[in-house]
């Protein structure tokens, strides 16, 4: 950067705030708080990660918030050793909880309200971290199948908390693994929003499933599936439980989906063998890339039906709960800023192929 | 990367694609020459920029396909040394010309036709490359007023030049500075994309005037600039052509949107003074980002209207061609992309108050 501004504000106890452009509906999150995130330096791909004075290392527990989650095998006192994996509300977060208040838009989609007064809501909602092992320079892929299941754990487990709270009408889970993914912590860790509304690209899913119902008497996600396993090129894998393939529409080279084969909306309903078994081919998917293109940065995010919330209208038709992988080989340029479109120099069929190829056995070999 | 895939696929003959997702309606284009491309290796802050064989400097005007448009004030043969600016097409494009067929998306959005069938269109189009300034460790605001002005002059006369051509129905103009905004090469240049459908975050755009205008009866551009110097506090400059603020919903840190003061929808329709005009006070806003943000990456994109096409329903009401330039402080991270919100922990208030600052003034001074 180099820059002369200081980026860390002075003042942060402002409350974040919701913001709608007017035009286009784009939603904003205005969190003056987050510039005070510390950037931990990134190893480059040959150099060992820098343990430092990592947060998320086992060890020290009270560097973060106290733990709202953990998995401790062995038992042991909150916010002590011994877990497998831990959640924390982020110390910078992006939204804050509330006063009981849901914000809603006004009814009038911003056009007839005055303009730029009706556009904001104050940033309510919960944003939580998944320390998703105990040791730093290591991931849950690098583990057992008991490991990767435990993070599949903690993910639904907080989801199903949220569930429960008054005026949460949805959450997404996401990962950046390594800088250029936005993450600023080497650590792997993963990420929990959840929110009073519903962002821009899960209500077009859900919409999307509803309108896809009304207009065809069928459920989109089968429709889909039906379609891929019938052309067959673009599936990476089909187990018993989840099919993992490359969309049609693949906004990054090797992006990949992964979906269960039953009919289920909402992840904090998946069952304790569905959550391991999601762990066991998440471990494989995520060896499988590290074999294909090496320590490439990455993020990956879970999108799930809604939360029980009077701001939403019950599950959409069909829509089942899915996991986007997207490897990120190249940035985002202005013609993907500017546009809204992606550039895609990777056909998903030949993704997908090279998925296959580099697809560890699901005999839980590490590497 | 270090990978073991080769990302350069053996048959490239293929025409590229746009795809769409049946469920989101996510426009992809699926260009597999693309990853023939070159990456330059980009110096850090403190490097000299290597210059190696770059293929954009003078003096190696047949390292790229022949140029389609130039500025040379002392005249020249095409192709020769002597340029200001230089047009070429795109060596590695995202688009093809096509066989002068104006490919359009089914009636049915997707949702009636066969599955993953009815999704996908020839990939036509232009793609070409604004070459900047003929020296490689430049870029035109380290120029004189009138070599930014030229690189404007040259967008409007490719737009103009596209605007005649049957089926294109936008363009989006686009510059990438920096490696982590999608840049390949360091040599100054941006980039224009010019398509038979336009692309979803102008659709919105062109909708939202044409939606503001039947519900208000007022023009939203006009509105809203109005809103904004009311306010105050978000305008960055106002000079007698144009006005230059930070948007009340920002996605990213000090993001500014540029924008004229007459109603003007399409930017090849400015005039010879706008352009000289736009390019004196884009050279002091570049002068003041290198200022207060040091070498950040950053993109910027031309959002104007319609071109003449079958495809588009006349101008919209009341909207106008704007500038948008986002600083890349921050890569756009998991939560960005799967929920198509950003987080923004730079209030546009505070943003504007630093750019005011580190303004230059429009004396002409070059730094």
């Amino acid at each position: 950067m180099g820059g002369k501004i200081d980026l860390k504000p002075t003042d942060d106890r402002s409350h974040p705030e919701y913001r709608r452009d007017p035009l286009t509906g784009q939603i904003v999150i205005i969190a003056r708080q987050r510039a005070h995130r510390p950037m931990s330096r990134f190893p480059s791909d040959d150099e060992d990660l820098p343990s430092g004075d990592c947060p998320f290392c086992e060890g020290r527990e009270t560097m973060t918030p106290p733990e709202v989650f953990a998995i401790r095998p062995e038992g042991g006192a909150r916010d002590s050793v011994g877990w497998q994996v831990r959640v924390v509300p982020n110390k910078y977060p992006a939204l804050m909880v509330g006063a009981g208040e849901t914000p809603s838009w006004s009814e009038h989609s911003g056009h007839l309200g005055d303009l730029l007064q009706d556009d904001a809501l104050p940033g309510v909602g919960h944003h939580e971290v998944v320390i998703e092992c105990p040791d730093h320079a290591s991931s849950y892929h690098r583990h057992g199948d008991a490991q990767a299941g435990a993070v599949f754990l903690a993910y639904r487990e907080r989801l199903r908390c949220f569930a429960r709270k008054e005026g949460i009408a949805s959450a997404i889970v996401f990962k950046n693994s390594g800088r250029s993914a936005g993450a600023s912590q080497p650590h792997a860790h993963s990420q929990i929003i959840a929110m009073p509304l519903v962002p821009p690209i899960l209500e077009r899913e859900w919409r999307g499933c509803d309108d896809y119902w009304r207009e065809n008497g069928r459920h989109y996600f089968a429709n889909l599936l039906d379609a891929e396993r019938s052309h067959g090129e673009r599936i990476v894998e089909a187990t018993d439980d989840f099919v993992a393939w490359c969309p049609y529409a693949s906004r990054f080279p090797y992006e990949l989906c992964v979906c269960p084969r039953e009919e289920q909306a909402r992840y904090d309903e998946a069952s304790d063998h569905q959550v391991e078994a999601l762990g066991a081919l998440m471990r494989r998917l995520m060896l499988a890339m590290d074999n294909a293109l090496g320590s490439v940065a990455f993020n990956y995010f879970l999108h799930t039906a809604s939360l029980d919330s009077p701001n939403v209208d019950g599950v959409p038709a069909g829509f089942r709960w899915h996991l986007e992988i997207t490897p990120r080989l190249e940035g985002l340029a202005g013609f993907e800023i500017g546009s809204g479109m992606y550039i895609n120099p990777v056909p998903p069929d030949m993704a997908a192929r090279d998925w296959r190829r580099y697809m560890p056995a699901a005999d839980g070999a590490t590497s």
